[in-house]
């Protein structure tokens, strides 16, 4: 099957040449064309699958160069940007100059927003609903479309609640396929279970058309929404969650019955009254044996994504467990062989709990991506998941160790800024013990601008007394975790990347961790060093790497473990800055604010000079998706760049002080 | 009415010794102690009336020495406070060494977190649920009371779904009074509406105690709710929009009917499930001449706080404007006469919107206190009240920003916290020319500690291309708006104090707000001076002050109206700084990640020296209660504060100088 329908498409006017019979064909050439490709490189799967109908109908009824459209999260974009003139983009996905994993308006106009983190779209489409009308354009249409998992998320019911009051149209798609990232939590999502297997869904995939008849389009259906029989109320839905949020609820109906979508869009768009559409999709449809298996589909064997060769079925991935169970496909795993910080977070966990039972563990709908899958099926009944809520992941953090709990909050470094103030205020300013473990720290490869954890130092540090940490390896990851443990004064903060731990250490025994102390990782040769190198986390092995080239040149190098970014080791940084020893910092952050800038304010508050003090860390720009590698290199955080940049810092200095012995020497010849 | 039950209560144990019939009086006495002392000096007003009842019963009836009583907000915590030992801290309401005005756990082990910010009770009463059942702490019951504009937060809604899960007691209170601190918004407002009118409602209170009655105790509950008839079902109601969310709902009922609450409490203290008790309260309960007028209640005329002579009735108050509309009562308002920031910035605002019908302004929940309450009087449709939603104001903005429009988002310092994923992802990540109007930066005075506007610079810094300003008096603020309804090519954030706006300006002529650079405010009187001071806001003032006792001593200074923390102007700075020039940079923000910050980074990265810069900021550490200048002067930023760093400064700098000559002397005669 050669995709003959889909190739045809080079934007949705080519969708809407075709008849809606031609539809369930080119669902299927979507599909194969999506398992396809992420057979070669993966990329997110099952959530694609998913929404491939939808997606198929809301372009074909709608007119998204005019009207909006808006993804949640947006990992479900895949469809939506094939249809949308990007097929030639598919081949290179999530790398430098190929196609975003998600929504990029940098590629295409029909994308608004770049989005990777939750509960965005109906706040963000609110305000496109109210900016459009407010300018003249309230004849633009405005779409979004989110999933179970995402509805609940904190912003996202606040915008169901403001849209609840739009005097205009405004259609929701809750795409409810029974699938956080991780399982559903909380009771909204039990809710869901028990209306998905009402009587009512088991109806209406028959009588849907039927029923799509008899709603009335335009300003009558509230009215009619009132006066209306059982038949009706079985498609609009009376007592459904989000009707209290003001929304006209229908459904829940088939999310992959084409026909029916193209009529019911068709119904709806005109309607001015804010409308939720909650359709039932299945997991990964099309690749379950159970379906019928209408199509082959392939997947990537976890790990082998760069070069691609497993083929296998998906079915037989999964039950190997090949792949991911979750629709994070095995792009975010390391494409480089070894231990992830992830699997060492996990392992490091266990021990922690093996020896305190007083240790928890919470995730935010992230038990794949944080590793407490593997800590769940050690101790269950001490890892929690709080569900898509990463604000509230915080807070019952904080209530746990008021409680007298050890809460360990496994979250990714991006995710943990939505819950910056629940960190001030709940955490902080009590002074209370939750230990905030923060994954994807520093650039994370192909999920792109929005997943790379960059501010986490500089959002956190402003907090008086809270203790922040990196580990370099496996081996000083334990020996934070256990220095977190134990620690009882304040909040502690750990941050590592999507990387793997080196497989040799650098260090054999490696020290305990001592509040505010680096590790001197390597002497070096002469009392007087040419630079003392203070790296940061996983940094210190790209320093070690940088040191050895920079060694071969001829220079001395000192290199610390700095472990600490909150205290920073000042003992240390003062006794090099009076030495006269150059000091360079690495790290694996944003330059505004991070470790470096706390080694800066630390001086500058000491009445040290910084003149002979570098900073190496993230350029203050967006840095777009590519692999991790690749995003290190181009912002000079590769063993080359840092030695290069190292040089340069040491000859400008050195240049400095012959121009300054030059001048002086002027100076005294005019005396 | 001396008081004499209210006398007698130094804590819960004394409470309960009290018959059910006394209780009432009690009632009567708290509210009179309350509307004695809020008329001395100001407080949170009618939000605390509200729950006078509510709070008498929850004592009577539960335990909280054991058992756990979270506040959301807190405004509402007086009562409970003076029933919990507090009355002797009573009279110095919000002042250093008296009464928090917040909850506040330094002060009262009743006092769990120190609150302020919304939206937290649910989703600490969830952790702390979790903790003590995990502790074997499990029969200490949780409480959680939360008003209707709080209950819509978006963590508050994780909060409640996560809660849903829960299998052991777990209360929440409802506390509607359809009283936002704003009005309320949104859809479920309007449903609150619906309910608060309906049918079941005008009945309960009549049926109260023979409904309760009827409520069966225990694990009977859910069984008994489904198969009840039309009378429990009154009470338990059934199509509540938290009932979705896994809770048994019982209400509206009558918040002030004391016996009816006790025996309420008593019923479902030991229910092993999650309750959402809903009860219906009346704003200020007690002064509204239409409840008959039982007590004779007293307001200080706003802005006579300090001396507090006026009394006059609080209708009659209210009726002249000398009381603000809000539950947020005369001390917000600057204790010291003239314009404030705030007033200054809607004149700014309504100034923006004559000439550009592009530009919108939003405020979540804050009307009264960010000015936009007048901004609305003038434009009300191009002022949007989101909610009590912050995160959902700036997803709003950048939905507006992207459809065209100019918004502004007026939000306090603290509060823009809750937002900064948004503010990363919706705004600065896509470029969009979102305003934020962040008032309150800096130290906000007797609202304490969670209240301070200390790190909206950090936190917002490390974006990319971001522009950050404060003004430093009215001209500079319209100048500042004005640059920011102009600039389309990022967000923009402009940062401005709980303060007064200087009655006489320093410059008759201010010049237009140009990217990145500052404004000279006062040359020096030589071509070399001793320092050149850059402040930031409002502190620039305090600069001018502290610079006029400094020139008294001898000193020659330079002043300079920064203007911009990002970019900061290095132009500046290099020729300072490369003159040898000392640099002093003055703020009223976190010493780390601020102003001063801005500078040192880009003197580092220019490669400059910086032992000669000095930056004067907040001191790391928690600023609890007092009054705005009493916090100033503890940080040492009043006048004489910055005056005597800066000579210290100097002092540092010349004896190092000295030192240096001498070492250098003495180098030489060595040689």
């Amino acid at each position: 099957m050669p995709q003959d329908l889909l190739k045809t498409i080079n934007g949705p006017h080519d969708l809407k040449a075709l008849s809606v019979d031609q539809l369930p064909q080119l669902a299927d050439e979507l599909r194969e064309c999506i398992c396809d490709q992420i057979s070669r490189t993966g990329g997110h799967f099952a959530s694609n699958l998913c929404v491939v109908e939808l997606t198929i109908a809301l372009h074909y009824v709608f007119d998204f160069a005019q009207d909006r459209l808006l993804f949640d999260v947006g990992h479900q974009c895949y469809p939506h940007k094939l249809l949308t003139g990007r097929q030639k983009l598919f081949p290179e996905l999530k790398t430098k100059g190929g196609m975003a994993g998600f929504p990029e308006p940098r590629e295409s106009e029909f994308d608004l927003f770049s989005v990777g983190h939750a509960g965005t779209a109906i706040p963000t489409a609110v305000g496109m609903a109210i900016g459009d009308t407010a300018i003249g354009e309230g004849h633009r249409r405005c779409v979004s479309i989110i999933g179970d998992a995402s509805i609940i998320n904190g912003v996202s019911m606040e915008g169901m609640n403001y849209a609840g009051t739009l005097n205009r149209q405004f259609l929701t798609i809750l795409n409810d396929n029974g699938m956080a990232i991780g399982d559903p939590q909380g009771a909204v999502a039990q809710y869901f279970d028990r209306i998905r297997v009402s009587h009512t869904f088991d109806d209406l995939k028959k009588r849907g058309k039927e029923i799509l008849e008899m709603i009335p389009g335009g300003s009558y259906l509230e009215d009619f929404y009132h006066r209306s029989g059982e038949v009706i109320k079985a498609a609009i839905s009376t007592g459904h969650v989000f009707e209290h949020f003001g929304h006209v609820c229908v459904g829940p109906l088939d999310g992959h019955d084409l026909p029916t979508l193209v009529d019911l869009f068709n119904e709806v768009k005109d309607i001015e009254k804010p409308i939720l559409l909650h359709v039932k999709t299945v997991k990964g449809k099309g690749y379950v044996p159970a379906e019928g298996d209408p199509f082959r589909f392939h997947a990537p064997k976890a790990g082998v994504v760069v070069n691609g060769n497993g083929e296998k079925k998906v079915e037989e991935a999964l039950s190997k467990g090949e792949l991911e169970k979750s629709d994070c496909s095995v792009v975010k795993k390391p494409a480089c062989g070894g231990k992830s910080f992830t699997a060492a977070f996990a392992d490091g966990m266990k021990g922690l709990m093996a020896k305190d039972e007083k240790v928890y563990a919470i995730t935010a709908a992230m038990p794949d991506g944080t590793g407490l899958d593997k800590v769940a099926e050690a101790y269950p009944d001490r890892t929690i998941d709080c569900g898509l809520a990463e604000s509230l992941g915080m807070d019952m953090a904080a209530g746990m160790a008021k409680s007298g709990l050890k809460p360990f909050y496994a979250v990714y470094s991006t995710f943990s800024q939505r819950a910056l103030d629940q960190t001030f205020q709940e955490v902080a300013l009590q002074g209370l013990p939750v230990r905030v473990c923060m994954d994807r720290a520093g650039y994370v490869g192909g999920d792109g601008a929005m997943m790379h954890g960059f501010m986490d130092i500089a959002m956190n540090a402003v907090f008086p007394d809270v203790v922040m940490m990196a580990p370099s390896d496996e081996s000083n990851f334990n020996a934070g975790l256990e220095f977190m443990r134990g620690y009882e004064k304040s909040a502690t903060f750990i941050r590592y990347p999507r990387d793997v731990v080196a497989a040799e250490e650098l260090q054999a025994d490696v020290p305990k961790y001592e509040l505010g102390k680096a590790n001197l990782i390597k002497k070096a040769k002469g009392k007087k060093p040419d630079v003392a190198v203070l790296a940061y986390g996983v940094m210190v092995y790209t320093a070690a790497e940088a040191i050895r080239e920079l060694e071969g040149q001829g220079y001395d190098v000192a290199l610390y473990d700095a472990r600490f970014a909150k205290p920073v080791d000042m003992g240390l940084v003062t006794e090099l800055i009076e030495g006269g020893i150059p000091v360079v910092t690495v790290e694996d952050h944003g330059i505004v604010g991070g470790f470096g800038t706390m080694v800066l304010e630390g001086c500058n508050e000491a009445g040290l000079r910084t003149d002979k003090l570098k900073r190496i860390a993230h350029p203050e720009k967006w840095m777009y998706q590519d692999s991790r590698g690749g995003q290190l290199k181009d912002a000079g955080l590769d063993a080359t760049g840092v030695a290069s940049t190292i040089r340069k810092f040491l000859d400008k200095l050195s240049h400095d002080v012959n121009v300054d012995v030059k001048t002086k020497s002027s100076q005294q010849v005019a005396k």
